[in-house]
């Protein structure tokens, strides 16, 4: 340790965990040290871009508050999000995939009986949603609590609208019947940027990104004997479904809205729940 | 990138920079894309663990301010500032090596003649410093310009003490003479803590890591024709030598007092300044 150089300084730092107590901790910070180093001796990174790094660090962090973190944001538009997401939360064939959770979910959305109309005046196009939680053999899993929620005509969730308060609307919390079935009627979901007014999106600016997700609708579906499963569901022919600026989608999550002649367009889709592991 | 997984993600996001005007940023954010998933899927990180990132890093941002950069530590505890220093600063054989600049430096330093006592009344045992500016050929480089700055025997930079307001001590800005030589009384560093009171402070507590760098003075010298060296001499004998917090410490740094029967210690050494390199 008294002949650090760009080779050797690797092990050093590696070495100085091994008095760890916590072995999760020191393998996790030993192999941190590693890609980072990895990393800086690949790109042969500048002095100045280090101190560009360390500025664009203490931003993100100082972006931070108690309604915004800047920092998740950066982790969803780098993929660490959903890189996470993937490997904790494979699915069998078959079963329903995950994707990312968002900032937008809060506890108290309210308890709304099927059928309801969920959306309680939040601005768009109906949109009538008919969907099924089945279990891994095709059979309806009954009474799953199913939580739904999106934002509206203008992009926005009720939480990110000052003038609405704590007044909740394009969420709720619902139960599917003893069929496993759900209706409830809502309001069709677009395309919105995730905030843009600050470092992340800077860092999308300059590295030419843009910053809009595709239009979707959060799940989140529990029962006894299954696995919890965090998901959206897409709209075909969104324009940004190749493109993504969370990475979030899967093929599988993509759906078709059916458009009748006259009438309200509807939903129809089956959520397929993994069975739970044991742990 | 309507099918990402785990393994397609990396593609995913290190295309999406793609459209990056500026190619070096396009090659900084696809190797850091790249590594950081790396790391999480070697570690297989979990959702919590990585929630705990998050939150670290945000603390770290939060605690920066106009006096403290608490990014720049992390850094320097995961050795990222001295590899960056030792991937810059690579010199020739012979050459005297560079190290860590460290947070303490400031410019307003006083100019100080040379023989000049620079303690200025900073608490600790006299030291008497008397070096030579070489040439990478062995000879004198006058006239050269160097800055001198160390911690008292509390282990305190002037800069610390909130008392002095703005008072310096234990620092200086000085000219070698026309042989390259300077000599100055100053005080024998000790060694001290970085700061604990933060994350980075966690950090090394829940990992089993002291937080000492063992006793050093930074000197940063500046001559026509030469590269600008920034380096610590280091003391022979400091418990921390091999386990400095930051890295910082070469072999060929560290120097020995002279420590007569009676009388003041001293300290001799001979800097060589790489030749200045063509851009």
């Amino acid at each position: 340790m008294r002949n650090i150089d760009e080779r050797t300084i690797t092990e050093a730092v590696t070495r100085s965990f091994e008095g760890c107590a916590d072995p999760r901790l020191r393998t996790i910070l030993s192999a941190l040290a590693r890609h980072l180093h990895d990393f800086a001796r690949e790109v042969r990174l500048t002095e100045e871009e280090w101190m560009r790094g360390i500025r664009f660090l203490t931003e993100t962090g100082q972006k931070c508050s108690e309604v915004r973190q800047e920092f998740i944001l950066l982790s969803d538009v780098l993929g660490l999000s959903m890189l996470t997401i993937a490997m904790n939360h494979a699915k069998p064939p078959g079963a329903t995939e995950a994707t990312v959770f968002g900032p937008f979910y809060v506890p108290d959305a309210p308890e709304c009986a099927d059928g309801a109309d969920i959306a309680r005046g939040a601005p768009g196009e109906p949109l009538d949603v008919d969907v099924r939680v089945l279990s891994e053999e095709g059979r309806p899993v009954p009474h799953a609590r199913v939580d739904v929620w999106q934002a509206d005509d203008d992009g926005l969730y009720d939480v990110q609208v000052d003038a609405l308060g704590q007044q909740r609307r394009a969420r709720a919390t619902l139960r599917a019947d003893g069929d496993g079935r759900l209706r409830f009627r809502t309001i069709v979901p677009v395309a919105y940027p995730i905030p843009t007014d600050g470092p992340v999106g800077e860092l999308l600016g300059a590295s030419g990104r843009h910053p809009w997700r595709p239009a979707h609708i959060h799940f989140m579906i529990e029962a006894p004997g299954c696995q919890k499963l965090v998901t959206h569901l897409f709209l075909d022919g969104d324009r940004y479904l190749d493109s993504d600026a969370v990475f979030g989608v899967r093929s599988s999550l993509v759906v078709r809205l059916e458009r009748p002649a006259s009438g309200v367009p509807s939903l129809h889709h089956d959520f397929v729940l993994a069975r739970e592991v044991a742990a």
